[in-house]
């Protein structure tokens, strides 16, 4: 078998208009190709979402490396914004374009690739898998979370697992990242009672509440930063209240905050928090204030090891480039990862993800595919 | 001529659909009417809202005494949960129903009624002006003060002037209003950095700002209230931003407060300490905050004396109940008529104003014509 192009790959991948939750063709690509190289494919869809579970390697035999992505991408947003054809892959001064090229058509492209030379050229004496979803830009529930699920029915195992989400903020090389901080929103429902703006004494205004409750939540320091990760966050994204009437208080308004929190706390000790705050400005204001909570995921770290020092040697002596290890960042499919196996994330160049002609140096996919080829040499070493 | 029943004309007047600006035939009647007693009436239409002088007497001819009321009523709001046709003015249990039944059809009728009859029996030796507008429940730009301004340029003067307002809580008689509180808005648009809610540091959150200056604001009380009037008060009636991605911190905010202030301050003191507010928030978060203001009307006092003395004399007499001198409640015209001439509150239970199935007691409405017409008596003795 010919060396893949990682390239033409991704071109390939980004002309599958594969926008969460459509397929668009692109997991089929993939299984075609993954079993003309020996492995073995299997579709795991579950919930109207396609995934992709591929093995090369006997079950149980051997070290098991894996490697984790998405073919799914996010919409376009302002489609006539883009200069370039959003699902054309054209390459223009050595740059390709089109929704996915970095947001990781070219990071499942280059992973793909290394693991089909690999196997073809030096067969370990192990197993080589990848999980590659339909579902990382949507809910989440049925992607990842569905591979994982099915690996456990089947007692298929990853014994370490890259993530190849984009990395790197500028430059290609300068950060792996070795977990994530955790991400949870709060909805907030103030109810008071309504009444006119001339007697407020005979109203209770649940803006009054509302503002001092947001005000706490903002101005509090959750903490300052732990070893290996940054100072937890708290973002109020939205009040709103929708009373056009300056003689009216009206009865009810409502926020949203996001946090995003290091491993000094959990989903449960920052909602017990955030109670805490909202029962104070309750007895405070004699409102009602409904809280929903989502913990979107724990705050999770695979400690610097075996497993970060075999990537960012990997990265090093491709790129020259020193990768700090980082937590910083968005969720990732990695906290469900996590779960299963030691996970690290490594890739690309993320500046253009999510944006208006994203694009991705064609390069820079190459070198994407030699930093993976050279792990999995000196992981099966 | 015979005596007008001033139910009977309320009833006209329920049906005449005048929802502001439409004139809906009301001032219409009122004219022809007013005309047939002997009153000289002018149309004074501005601005596509119509209005009605109306003067007995010759000008400046003896002591004048005016009434101010107005024909134009409130949407009806959710029509379908009305019980009884909101322009049929039906009468059950002795209750008469309409839009504008409180709110001030009856009023006007009453001090029509009461106008008519008196200068027909008892023709004074002065004039009885009344100055009804079809724009008091809109922007009241082109109403009362249309009136008032055809007054000024025309000659015409109101020694006192009466306005017919609903003015008492619950039981009639119990209430003459002296002033009024003023009132203004504020509208504020807050302005920082949008970014993502991963990464607050490099975003600058106008919800931030928003919350400190909203929970400053409604919780800094103004005064403790003066001689004549109530705690001045402040309302936060709104804030919105309508960012519905927990993943993103919005670049703006907007938010609205309404004041309602006594004579220990004006429109102008209160703007700048909103003022010094906002620049002690812009310092402090270095957002950019936009103030808009508008007063919709400073403080005034008609202090207690020989008019507030006629009239709650008048009030007493008919109705047993020695009324309470006020100056509670929502802005009226009366802003407009005391740059005329003292002007004193006095009119029916309010308690239905704007509201489905609005309604008036029969009695009240004759009740009301009998005070009226022994506040004339009384005046021109
Ligand atoms: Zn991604
Ligand atoms: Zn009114």
């Amino acid at each position: 078998m010919a060396p893949i192009d990682p390239v033409r790959l991704t071109a390939d991948l980004i002309r599958c208009p594969s926008v969460t939750p459509v397929e668009g063709g692109a997991l089929q690509m993939l299984q075609e190709l993954l079993s003309q190289a020996g492995f073995t494919c299997t579709r795991v869809d579950r919930g109207g979402i396609s995934n992709l579970f591929a093995r090369w390697g006997d079950k149980g035999h051997g070290r098991s490396f894996g490697f984790n992505g998405h073919t799914d991408v996010v919409p376009l947003g302002d489609e006539a914004a883009w200069t370039m054809p959003p699902f054309g892959a054209e390459i223009k001064d050595g740059v390709m374009y089109g929704r996915g090229a970095t947001d990781m058509k070219s990071g499942v492209a280059a992973f793909a690739a290394a693991a089909i030379d690999f196997v073809t050229d030096t067969p370990p004496d192990g197993a080589v898998i990848l999980t590659i979803t339909g579902d990382e830009e949507g809910d989440a529930i049925d992607g990842t979370t569905a591979l994982l699920d099915h690996m456990a029915e089947t007692g298929e195992k990853m014994d370490v697992c890259l993530v190849g989400e984009p990395t790197c903020p500028t430059t290609m090389g300068e950060m792996i990242k070795v977990g994530r901080r955790g991400s949870m929103s709060a909805w907030f429902t103030v109810t008071g009672k309504q009444g006119h703006s001339a007697y407020p004494h005979r109203a209770n205004n649940p803006l009054n509440a509302m503002a001092r409750l947001m005000d706490r939540l903002a101005s509090h320091q959750l903490d300052q930063g732990t070893d290996h990760f940054d100072a937890s966050t708290l973002a109020v994204v939205t009040i709103d209240t929708g009373n056009p009437a300056t003689n009216v208080i009206p009865a009810q308004s409502r926020a949203t905050v996001n946090i995003r929190f290091n491993d000094s706390h959990s989903g449960a000790s920052l909602s017990s928090w955030l109670q805490s705050e909202v029962d104070r400005v309750t007895a405070e204001f004699g409102v009602s204030i409904e809280m929903k909570i989502k913990i979107s995921g724990e705050s999770f770290l695979t400690p610097p090891g075996a497993l970060s020092d075999l990537v960012a040697g990997a990265v090093e002596a491709e790129t020259g480039i020193k990768p700090e290890l980082s937590t910083t960042g968005g969720t990732s499919d990695a906290r469900f990862v996590k779960h299963h196996c030691p996970v690290v994330e490594f890739g690309l160049v993320g500046k253009t993800m999510h944006q208006v002609d994203e694009c991705v140096p064609v390069e820079q996919i190459t070198q994407l595919k030699s930093i993976y080829a050279r792990i999995l040499k000196d992981y099966f070493a």
